[in-house]
């Protein structure tokens, strides 16, 4: 079969023909592969850069967003059957740790990473433990479906609390912010306001909804987010930037006893004054990684399969998989929603 | 100062005229009435039903659905000032029992009712606690301001749960039914489902934006939403009917584990299997009463103010105070939404 | 090997000489039973009642409380290994509802009981899914382990909401109730208050720390509770009696806006006032079954490891498998709490 | 009456006569006051130091723990009555801003503080506004009494989660960090460890009941709680040391999925990184300031008034109030838990 791999410890990738995966284990899936997106995180490791370099080991096939159809399941397989449309969960949970045990599997404490730590999706076939395998709903495009890792960061991000009648900030308007912000209005949100510095993101965020737009370089978000709500601040905030000036404005103009959830990363150790910013505000603060397994696919597969969402509006280019390389050049420049490759 | 009042313990209202409250007490809010609709409660006391005459204490000013401006405050006030464009909670609490110091005011051990216990809202001017009153956001229309309470009704039993990506069942379709579907939906529901029989509500489910009506009397309201779940059920059900049958049957098709919201009254003691509608499934049951004091409000407000909800879907009759007596009658005869008389 | 059977469609059981069960298959895991305890439904199939002979398919090795040793796992098991020392989730889930993919597999719609759908563990070796074996924490004592399914069920109800500086009145003291007593006081819970009306199991409320126990038939349960809470009443309700008089009681006595967890089952309709004892008061009530698989299990693991509670006031009867017939009586009998077999 | 106040903006503090505050208006609460006890805030006020200058504007009388007798109150007061036996909560909240109508009180945008921004309770008599006026159950001893706003943080922090069944650390134990002990071991905690390096400290939370004292400056904290956990990590961190090691460390060792409740003051920006130690652990973080208004005060005062909670642990001194000097003295030197006057 024709996969994408890492075949040297080097930049760049390269399509080559490698046999199926072998027969799935009692418990594995075998997955024909749809149509795949490209996650910032390929090209990570398509640049080869340190954090690519410590984590990939060549030759892998990369690749983790994706949905495809269930070709062969192993014989003690429970959660899918042949014929099913499905999408991955990336995180690979170890099912024996308190974590897996206790409905955290999403922060697994010795979890795999799916086209990272294990081959990957960008191939024809994929194989995959049964517990991460999600069967979708059938109205659900397969070009959307794709992008439903991603889409879920957006929704256990933007669900941190019900946000019916609440003032929403979310800085940071890539992909899973533009996502965010949809899900923020289709979720009642009274006021959704976005902050983004560039220009593709800032109309991407009105694209996808946003009531307002602030760019923090232009004018003084801390002014006018408090004009915005007679002083009161926004109810909840979602940091989704990895801006440590972003995240401080944020949780400065977050209510006394608002909500903020991080899903954005800063890359390394940040300063910032817990005492004003946080314990003084009395704010509850959640860290955001990979979505509850799997609470946050219910909802994502239920936004979608009744069009509460489009993601027509993040999803900006749909390519063959041979194309991929056009893909990669795409994500590189940066000035793009989801590239969706089809299969 | 015109009043519309009870004035013997018999049926029937009288249009008077009487002195103004005097002057407010420290903690006293006096304010001038704008807009008051009618509740089902109103009409009750107006035909002096068994639960009137156990209650009403004649002579008394009714109403406590409204909207004013502050004409004069107490010494004390400090939660509004004259001016102010208000609404009030119709639910006096004591401020000492333990519910009242534990976030919980809206169940005081030792509750008054604007109307009922106390001179009420149907008259040019009337007297309220403080703590009752709340600032409106001048953005909302006076007619809908006056619908606040039921509205603040709908949402309190709308938001038991983040209805995100929810499949919601609403039985009962009177005005407070009708703008729970509204609430459901601009909450993000993915489904909302209604139960009704009579005709005239049916359509009114419809217009508030119901995905699927159900009258139960003409089809299998069970199969019909398990077949529109795929044998799910519903993930939610907002039970506002006050039918024995419709809570039997809501209970019956929510799914294992899921939320239900009690606003609907009996009347009377009803019998019910709780092993197997409630235990067995792990229902989680919620009684509502009143509203939250006052997060209910502040995101009622906020929804209004930020047009999510569009309350002219329900408020089908807007009059003047003279015209109280046709209110009434429209009222008696079932067929209307909210009616609001202007001041 | 010796098993404990239903062997015919009639009453009582019969300790029989049957091979053991055969090979793990690849998510399954073969346990060496060390201890058993008899749960009331075991006397249920004994007797062969209405309920067993809708439910029961003979031949069945019955029994589903136990601990024992992992002697052989599947290829494909994850959760526990061979050596482990375990016990048992009741309910096998299908692993593929709603319901098992989102965190509630307690309440799976697919869901199997041990030991009456399947072979239970009133045997020298049982067979059992990897997902419902739970490793213990090598500090519990087997007789104790043999308890954790019943114990599950107190820890289960008991902690529907933070207990700490709370008044709960319990009614039923069953062992389940004795446990959940237990777990209260443990929990910080200012007043713990049974209601029961038989003397061995008032005595067991005592003996397992209940601050007050009231007899609803010699003296006015309403009228004590709201002495004892200052006309308050109690915050916190946990119904594991199945009485209709005592949930009625319950409910009455809960102050505004508490919370109730019930466990007891009433075996048919029963009737009660839902506006006066739900909705006006605004109760929260939670229908508990089983065990959260397994949150419910990693706190009850951890309050016998660190010895938070003591289940030898629980457990009345040790003896050995040979000797069942007397637990069974003894369980008749009615007057005993937990009998545990050893193996 | 006499007074301890601050009469210019100088080092020390004066006892001197005053008059009576006068008569209370028509929201106010005369109290006399029956025993206080000194705050770390008082000793800064005492000190003098940037803080305080700042912030205090002579002449002041200090104090904001105490407990005293309803003296007198003002012709529209509702929650407490002449002779109730009070203490008080220190946070003065506006009742208008957006966080005082919807129950969050106690972190009131237009908060003063009592005895920072309004006279205080170190005099014979002290007048508050009625909504912060507690009335105390009879049976708390006023010694402790006096101390229930720094246990009101205790609880407040304590009670972030659930306790029973967790795995708890808690560093820092000055008074504050000593009761949240308490409260974590009567709430259900399995294991309470904490971590301090003084040794006074570490002995007052072996008094306090701790299960583990551990000196980070002496051994390997991470590699001593993961010993103790089995791997796992704490399920719960409160940090309330101020020292910016300490929150690194704790939260190093929390559990992913855990809980974390920061009440500790760093005093300046700090330093951690949060990918690593929050969002890739997916904790949750809640900053606690005051107490709630008052669910905390009720719980608190559940635990006292049922002898849950033995607060003679921790108050170390109790003095006149003319020994007040005396009370500053030990204060300064630091090796006292709480220091309490009586009148």
């Amino acid at each position: 079969m024709k996969a994408l791999m890492k075949t040297s410890m080097a930049e760049g990738l390269t399509m080559v023909e490698v046999p199926e995966p072998g027969e799935p284990g009692p418990t594995e899936v075998l997955i024909r592969v749809k149509t795949a997106s490209i996650c910032g995180s390929d090209v990570h490791i398509y640049r080869w850069d340190s954090w690519a370099q410590s984590r990939i080991k060549p030759p892998l096939i990369i690749g983790h967003e994706f949905s495809g159809i269930v070709e062969r399941v192993g014989e003690a397989v429970q959660t899918v059957k042949v014929g099913d449309y499905v999408a991955c969960e990336t995180h690979i949970p170890c099912l024996s740790c308190v974590q897996c045990r206790t409905n955290r599997m999403h922060v697994c404490r010795n979890m795999k990473i799916l086209g990272v730590d294990t081959n990957g999706a960008f191939a024809e076939y994929v194989k995959v433990p049964q517990t991460v395998v999600w069967k979708l709903s059938k109205e659900i495009d397969p070009i959307f479906a794709s992008v439903m890792e991603p889409f879920g960061n957006a929704v256990h991000t933007a669900l941190v609390e019900d946000l019916t009648g609440k003032v929403v900030l979310i800085s940071g308007v890539g992909p899973i912010g533009a996502m965010a912000i949809q899900v923020a209005k289709v979720s009642g949100a009274a006021l959704v306001i976005a902050s983004e510095i560039r220009d593709y993101r800032k109309a991407l965020a009105l694209k996808n909804g946003a009531d307002i737009v602030i760019d923090p370089t232009r004018e003084d978000l801390e002014d006018r987010v408090m004009r915005l709500t007679e002083g009161n601040g926004v109810d909840v905030f979602l940091e989704m930037s990895g801006s440590v000036e972003a995240l401080k404005q944020g949780l400065k103009v977050t209510t006394n006893g608002g909500t903020v959830a991080i899903l954005g990363l800063y890359g390394k150790e940040i300063s910032f004054n817990v005492d004003d910013l946080v314990t003084f505000k009395a704010l509850k603060i959640f860290g955001i990684t990979g979505r509850k397994m799997f609470e946050t696919w219910y909802i994502a597969d239920k936004l979608l399969k009744h069009k509460k969402v489009d993601l027509s509006k993040v999803v900006t280019h749909v390519i063959s998989f041979d194309e991929w390389q056009y893909g990669f050049e795409l994500m590189m420049k940066g000035e793009c929603g989801k590239v969706v490759m089809k299969f």
